[in-house]
């Protein structure tokens, strides 16, 4: 095993929502260490062109690059879903995995009557990489997909148990039921923060899809396939391996973090992203 | 009278909401030109840093004075409140107004009572500049401040006359009502587009201003005062005398500027103006 297997595993997201991908690898990758950049400077993608996410995201290689990693986690369904490719092109022959296929793949799976919701930013739906994505795997499957631009803001400001929040998801998910899904992919980094409270008004019947959590499943695969998975121990008393870097607020970034971490985040570092 | 009375006025926000003030200077000085330019490719600035928002709106004033203008605007009440130093010692000699100023004035003018109420970005209720700005006019004010983050993504996604708007309207402004607050100021520029839903809310007794529509009254005696005032009519055909820039997406730019303002945008021209 040579010493490629104990370098991080680089995670970025526009911000602070692929926080929730890095959380799913901790809970289910504990060997490995986390270099996290959130450019929440530049915050949101969701509204932003192709070409300005290709340039902020091949950015944000670079920089990851300067922090000796063996992979780049994709946390961002919108980078993933517009910057995949030159993403991959920037990081060399470095391993690369996005936030959409895995997500896309288990509902493939887990779907019986082929009828499959999206959820997620404008950017995402309109791209319309989801439905690219399970065609690719299932061609007869039905998807419709539905931005939902509000859970974001309501994420951040806190509402989650809400009556208003509800009122909301409800607005957004009529359409989507009436289509008679059996299977939701959580297509934003946020909304996972929202499962619960999705879960509770869609009832038992629909399966609910995180992007983050299958993400952290392929990851594990792609480690053991290539060989490069961490087998060495942290020595009892060192601090967690997982730093982070934003473009902006690092305390704002540590306080969000913390409330969804279970770890101690301590402090983020800032990063002059556009000089990447 | 010199040439420099026939130069356009610079007006910049971060996106499209200030284009509620260059609204309101169409309307009110018929015979300015005007150079917009909207940062669509780095909005929201309302959850940034001073230390990006300062460079942000350098470099805009930089672009801006690429288009020979004779005075600067500041169509963001975030950059107002946060860069207008900034922006001040970047223009060198040429005279800048912000947002924050005029709407603080009227609200002086207008309150019987004294107490005054803002709703604002969370940057901007956070730095307290209207409360400063408030005070420095009429220091027994007693001003209550409250961020609206949810305001901005509701008038984006066209949900201006909607109850679940109405409810969050009224989530908001409860705490501002129960102040006693006879004067509210609208202190961000997408918000004037709920004005209606609002005034429909509060009833009539409360004043509500609009600092788009007073920014255009200073702007007038600022112009009148350094005699900078155009009163060279356009010739008939001429084209209308407003050129329009944006840092991302030009076609969604105009389409949100076609559905505000008076006259035709046609298109609007793409700046890279991370350069600047």
């Amino acid at each position: 095993m040579g010493k490629a297997n104990e370098l991080p595993i680089g995670v970025f997201d526009s911000g602070l929502g692929g926080l929730t991908v890095a959380r799913e690898i901790m809970r289910n990758l504990p060997m490995e260490k986390i270099v996290y950049f959130g450019d929440t400077a530049r915050v949101p993608y969701g509204s932003k062109s192709r070409q300005t996410i290709e340039r902020y995201s091949r950015q944000i290689v670079r920089f990851l690059k300067t922090q000796e990693i063996k992979a780049i986690v994709v946390a961002c369904n919108t980078a993933t879903a517009l910057a995949l490719d030159a993403i991959r092109e920037e990081a060399g022959g470095m391993p690369v995995i996005g936030v959409i296929e895995p997500g896309a793949r288990v509902a493939c799976a887990e779907t019986r009557n082929g009828r499959i919701g999206v959820i997620a930013t404008r950017a995402t739906i309109g791209s319309h990489v989801y439905s690219d994505a399970i065609h690719a795997i299932m061609p007869s499957a039905n998807v419709i997909g539905k931005a939902c631009p509000l859970f974001v803001p309501l994420v951040e400001e806190g509402w989650l148990h809400d009556r208003i929040t509800d009122e909301i998801i409800m607005r957004y998910l009529d359409e989507v039921l009436e289509y008679q899904v059996d299977t939701l992919i959580l297509g934003c980094t946020h909304y996972p923060l929202l499962r619960g409270e999705i879960r509770s008004l869609v009832g038992d019947d629909i399966v609910l899809v995180n992007p983050a959590y299958e993400t952290a499943v392929s990851l594990a695969a792609m480690l053991k396939e290539k060989q490069l998975m961490n087998t060495k121990k942290p020595e009892a008393g060192e601090p967690y391996p997982y730093r982070f870097f934003t473009s902006d607020e690092p305390q704002r970034f540590a306080d969000f973090a913390n409330s969804i971490l279970p770890i101690d985040v301590g402090s983020a570092r800032l990063v002059a992203i556009e000089e990447y």
